[in-house]
Order: structure tokens, then C-alpha cells, then sequence
């Protein structure tokens, strides 16, 4: 028979069994928070109406969607979590208890040109709170709160999560009276990191035209350093002619109190005046988070305050805030740079290896194991020890237990651990023991 | 601004927060079933390469797939999680380890037209154990019986897996030389519980001009009843002139043997010869499970053993044996019959709700909460405490800790139980501890 040759598509993660278990179990960190916090799971479909889905969408967003007929469907992909949520809430809005705070763990699919560290379906772990008609800004300082226990318990390394409120640089636009350009001008600010200060100067006094005193304004803005309080003393020191500003500064005041009494030490936060956040869908705090020495990879977790999530569905004023984490991208940077170290490395806690006729026992044995809250396989393929062994190394199982004619006759097991080779003849409650005391 | 009436496509679930947990709750029965017997987790694309994807489809099958094109990439959604695993094993073979022992728990996608209990877009549990060239028949008991404590601890009533061996039908026609229309023979005897037996007999004789006597022979066949033991002895008894009908009923006098040992009960399984199980691609053991008093439902974790798995894409022999539950459908029957009784209700175990200025202290309460091993979140809005204590009943929260000026003064939490409606003002570590023995 002609074979076809197995292969995946481009930009697809496909994981081996060992890295899919160290996968599973950062999902499982994140998702044991979200709980942790009170979130509601949500598992909506991957598949939705194109007219639905694409209510808001435009420009590159929908270049990318997977988008096909069947029937007389026109149906898309989900391209991220945010817009299937806003579906939700109009949708169910008389069945829901507002704040509706939601968590969802899922992939999304994107067809872009497949490149490094770019996937075309790729996991997004995302925790939203969303409002009735208003939202307290505590809500505020809960999301970045939970984020930061996420990537503590992640233990993946020192990280910071940078807060912002995009009404500082609005209302300082504002009182400069560059309202009008103000997209542009967050725009180039938005690169600061990338073009350096003098480049962000240039670009502003060249291309926009904008008078020097202005741009001293500006870039002194962005530049503002010091702690989280001194930061914050000299934004008030500023003397700017805007509402909007000082509207601004007073919710970031108070976004930092709120995490501190989340349990946030400063030394995992600060305010980054030069955060923009490209969507227009931001109004409020903003957020992005870094991991320290990696800064290259960009921000691994994002997200701020929006005043409506369902404008394109319903009438209903629902506020939010939330934030997000690009799981696959995150976990393939971490392996790429080493940076993963997980405890649990196996499924099973012991392989269970019967010699000779003794399959029964073997089973007796296991079942036993497993009723004490371990995990155990028996092995039942006849081969050389050695060959039943490397089964047990390969999977990076870490004990054997093996039962032959001694071991039934005498109503014990042989416990040998795999990376100490240490070997024990011992009753099976012991065998539990020293496995569930590894 | 127009308004986007928001709505799913026809034939998917979506489900509201409280049968979300529900529905997570028993895919993490599941899962845990399925680690605790050391299957390794893989969680593999939904998009595939079409040549790749449809090496094997055809016919319904093909029909029912999402296929669509994006650049130059001929693209399919999986329909199934066997054929992925197929390309999986062929493509990974050199490092595997086998017997391969994989589950997976993720959704398919067949664009059926939407019906009654039917969805096109919905989970499949699927555990398979695949060897190199060979594989022992003990794996064919193990896989049932991983089955038997899923269903057990799902606690969704009495259950009971049915289980034959192709080769015994296969083995009897043979011997009545009808090999020739054996797939004919197969299709009438699959549909003996929908037409019952004066139609199969009238259908066989009629249709497929089948000697009366050799008719006869086959509908005693299916008909054999007793105890699993019994029908062994009856099978036995049978005198069948045919090699592969005696492999058939050794290897199931096995499969009995070793699911025994595993600790099935005799009640919940049983020998039923009628099973036929559609697809040519099982060679041996096949299982069905029928929810007791809910046959009407069909299968609902069915299975068997295959001798190669991934003949399309590889010339290594790979067989193996696996189970699969359709997890959706079982979901939604199992709701529209009222058979789920799941213990967590909720996602947080109390709501903290702050009097007047005292979020700081209600949050500082949460925390301690969280730390205890209890999921917490604190209900920030200004809102009369009728809607807050709304707000947690309506989640299903089965407490409420109320922190006021008396609380924060007096250093104690007033706690009350929403069932109950009991209140109490304790210390946060009594709190804690009658949350916890609740």
C-alpha cells in the first residue's frame, strides 16, 4: 500500500509525551489560581457565525481568520477569547450574577505566516471581571494581583508587572492640545522601547510637527523614574490642566495600594509610564508583565480596563477588566531559553513489572497502589528486564516494583529506585510509603 | 451602532457557569481515572494537513469534515482523536516508548446536520495502548476496566460494559462457509436490538439466501445467555469447526480472567454476542456500555483491539486496543435525564463581603483564605448586602464572611451558611476549619 507521509501543518505545536506533561502542568497552575480566585470556567465553542465573530474584527485580525462555508453555514474560528466573551454576556445576560468574573483556557487559531515563536493554534488562558452598568476599580488591582501568584507558583523567575493608565497620556495630550493626533503620538511612544528616546524625539518633532517644549513635556512624562511612591509623587508634582489626568492618577494610586493589600510586594510591580497598549478598546489601567533578563520576549502577560466588552451585541453598558497569558508562545520561549523546572515529570508514580506468570499479582499490587492515591501501571509485555526497565527510565517513572516467585511466596515487593538504583525488599504499605515520601 | 444579535451556530454546546463546573467536573474524574492507571496526556491539533488527515476517510465520514483552504495550505479540522494518533505514532515513533499508553481529552469537529443529542463540535475521551509488533491481550482487560472506575466514580447509576471477540462471529461464518458475505451477516446481527430476532432471522434467509439450519446456527450463537461463565461453557460446547472462533473465545476466557483481576464485579460487565461494532478496523476484544434502565441512549464508551493502527502512513506493525467516551452527548443526556449528582457546585467556597471602607481588611481575610487551601474572592461593588448575599447564592457559594466595623475591631469574621442559613462570629481560623469540615 502507497504510505502517506505523516507531518503537521506549519506554526502547529505538537508536543512528546515528557514536554506535554510539563505543559499540562503550568496549565494546571494557572488554572488551580484562576479557581483559587473565584473564577467561573467557561469552554465555549471553537467555531462561531461569521457575521457573530466578525462584528467588530477589521484589517489584520480578519486577513487572519480560518473562515470556510459548510451548508449553509458561514462559519469562523475563534481568533481569541475576548470577542466569543462579549458574545456570551449579551447572550446570557439575564442568566448571569454581574460581576461575572470568567476564566477560560483554550486555543485560539490564527493563519499567519508561520515564524518563530508564532503559532497558527495556540493556548490563551484569560481571567475577565465584568461589570453591570459600573465596576469597582479593586477589580483592578485583583486581576494583576492573580497574575502575579500564577507566575510565583510558575516558578519560571523574577518578573514584574508593569501597570499604566492610558488616561495619564491622554489627559497630557490633552492639555498640550495635540488631541487630534493623539493615536499617532501613543503610537510612537509605544516604541519607545524599541527606537530609544532620541529616535521617539525625533519622530515626534519631524513627522508630527509638534513644538519642542511639547515633546520635553512628553518624554519627561515617559521618562518619570524613581520607586513606585516616587513615581507616583512626581506625576502629582506635575501640574497638568486635565480632569482626565488627574482622574487617571487617582485610579493608579489607587490600583497600587489595592495590590499591595493583594499581597504584591513592589519589588514584582512597578508603573511604566511608556505602556500604551495598541487597541482602542483600553480606557483605563493598563498592564503588561516581563520576565526580568528575558525582556526580549516581550510582554508575556497583557490586558487593562475597557467601558463596554459588547457594544457590537447589546445596548447593556458591561464595563471589565482582564488579562490574558499566550500560553504556547510562553511555554516554547521558557524550554527554548531552559527555563522550566517543573517537579512533576511523570504520569506514573511506579511501573509495576511482573516476572514469569505472576501478571495477576501484579494487578492485586497496582490496584493497591492506586487505591492509595498513586499512580501505577503494570508492564505486561513479555521482554528482558532490562528492556522493561528502560520502559519505566524513558517515561521518567521513578520507581519499579517487581513480583515474582520470591516476592509472592514471601508476600513482599522489590522497590528499586530508578535514579538512586537503591533497592528494598519491603511489604507494600512500606513500597507506598517510600514512593509517597519521595 | 447597528446591533449584532449574538447567537451559536445550530448544533453546538455552550454551556451557563454552574453546568460548566458540572461538565469539568467529570472530565476531571476522567482525566484522573486516566493518570491514575499511567496513560500519558496528549493534547494534539485540531488542524490538519487534509492529505494527511484523510489518508484512510471516505464515504460519511469525508462528508462530514471541516476542509477548507487558507494560503496555500489544504486544511482539515480532526473528526476523530484515532486517526491524529495514528500520524502521531507513525510520525514519533522513534521516540516513543512502547506500549504506548495515551489519552486524550479534547474536542472533534464533524459537521453533521445538527439533531436531537447530536453535536458537531464535541468531546471525545479516548485511552488507546498501542505496541510495537506485538501487544499482550492483558491490556485488552486493563482497558475496560480503567472504563469501570470512570463510570463508577462519575456515579451516574448502574453500568454495565459488554464485551465479545470478532473472531468468535468472524470464526462461525467462516465455519458455515458464508466468509464471503460475512459483512452483510455482521450488519444484520449489529442491528438484532432494533429490528429484534424474527427479523434478522427473515432478513438473513430472505436477503441474503442463508440455509435455514446455518441460520439457526448463527442466531443461537448471538442468543447464548447465562452468566458470564455459562455462556463461556456454552461457547465452548459449540463445536464450531474453526481455528479463529477458538482464539476468539480464549482470548476472551482472558479478557474475563484479567478484568476480574482488575476488580471488575460481575454485575458490571458481561459477554454479549450481539455487539458488532461497525468499523472493519477491529480485529479482536470489542466492548459497548449501556447505562442501565437508559439503553435507549446506545453505547456510551465503546472500543476494541485493532492490529494496525497506522497501516496508511507507516509499515510497522503497530497494534493495540483502546476505549472511547463521547463525553458531549453523554453530558447532555445525562442532564436531559437528571442522572448527574456531582458533589462541587461552585468554584469559590465563600464570597468575603466588606462593610463600608473595609475592603483593605476583607481582602487582607481572602488572602488567608486562599493560603488555606479554599478558593475565596471578595465582592467589591457598593451594593445593598441583599444583592451581595444574591450575588454568592446565585454562584452556589455555600458561605458568606461578612467583615464590618465590629468584625475588624473585635478581630473576628461573622460567617453564615446560605443552605442554612446558621451564622456564626468566629475567629478567621475557626472560619476556615467549619468551611472545610462542611
Amino acid at each position: 500500500m502507497d504510505k502517506i507521509t505523516p507531518r503537521n501543518l506549519q506554526g502547529i505545536m505538537e508536543l512528546l509525551p515528557n514536554d506535554q506533561i510539563v505543559f499540562n502542568g503550568m496549565k494546571d497552575i494557572i488554572r488551580k489560581n484562576f479557581e483559587s480566585f473565584g473564577f467561573l470556567p467557561l469552554d465555549q465553542p471553537v467555531l462561531e457565525n461569521s457575521a457573530v465573530l466578525l462584528a467588530k474584527a477589521g484589517g489584520d485580525t480578519e486577513k487572519q481568520i480560518y473562515r470556510f462555508n459548510k451548508g449553509d453555514n458561514d462559519i469562523c474560528m475563534r481568533f481569541d477569547l475576548t470577542v466569543p466573551l462579549a458574545k456570551y454576556v449579551a447572550m446570557n445576560y439575564e442568566n448571569l450574577t454581574f460581576p461575572f468574573r470568567r476564566y477560560q483556557i483554550n486555543k485560539v487559531y490564527r493563519g499567519e505566516r508561520p515564524q518563530h515563536g508564532r503559532f497558527r493554534e495556540f493556548y490563551q488562558c484569560d481571567i475577565d471581571i465584568i461589570g453591570k452598568d459600573f465596576l469597582s476599580l479593586i477589580y483592578d488591582a485583583e486581576i494583576p494581583s492573580i497574575m502575579y501568584n500564577v507566575f510565583k507558583e510558575l516558578n519560571i523567575g523574577k518578573f514584574i508587572i508593569f501597570i499604566s493608565n492610558r488616561k495619564l497620556l491622554l489627559g497630557l495630550v490633552e492639555s498640550l492640545n495635540l488631541k487630534n493626533i493623539s493615536a499617532e503620538i501613543f503610537r510612537v511612544i509605544d516604541k519607545f522601547d524599541k527606537i530609544g528616546l532620541e529616535n521617539v524625539k525625533l519622530t515626534l518633532i519631524d513627522d508630527y510637527k509638534i513644538a519642542t517644549d511639547s515633546v520635553k513635556i512628553l518624554t519627561d512624562f515617559i521618562q518619570i523614574s524613581g520607586s513606585i511612591d516616587e513615581k507616583i509623587n512626581k506625576l502629582k508634582s506635575l501640574k497638568i490642566n486635565s480632569d482626565i489626568f488627574h482622574t487617571g492618577l487617582n485610579e493608579l494610586q489607587e490600583v497600587v495600594k489595592y495590590m499591595r493589600a493583594f499581597g504584591v510586594p513592589d519589588d514584582y510591580f512597578d508603573i511604566n509610564l511608556t505602556i500604551v497598549r495598541g487597541l482602542d478598546y483600553y480606557t483605563g489601567t493598563i498592564y503588561e508583565t516581563m520576565l526580568s533578563g528575558f525582556e526580549k520576549l516581550g510582554s508575556i502577560c497583557s490586558g487593562g480596563r475597557f467601558d463596554n466588552l459588547a457594544e457590537f451585541y447589546t445596548d447593556k453598558k458591561l464595563p471589565g477588566v482582564g488579562m490574558s497569558i499566550g500560553l504556547t508562545r510562553l511555554f516554547d520561549q521558557l524550554r527554548e531559553n531552559d527555563l522550566i523546572k517543573t517537579v512533576k515529570k511523570s504520569i506514573s508514580d511506579v511501573v509495576v513489572l511482573p516476572m514469569g506468570e505472576y501478571q495477576t499479582e501484579a494487578i492485586f499490587i497496582a490496584n493497591e497502589i492506586r487505591e492509595s492515591g498513586l499512580n501505577a501501571e503494570v508492564y505486561f509485555e513479555e521482554s528482558k528486564m532490562k528492556s522493561k526497565i528502560l520502559y519505566a527510565d524513558r517515561n521518567k517513572v521513578p520507581y519499579i516494583i517487581i513480583i515474582g516467585e520470591d516476592e509472592v511466596k514471601n508476600n513482599f515487593v522489590t522497590l528499586k529506585n530508578l535514579s538512586t538504583f537503591e533497592q528494598v525488599q519491603v511489604d507494600i504499605k512500606s513500597a507506598i510509603n517510600i514512593i509517597k515520601n519521595n
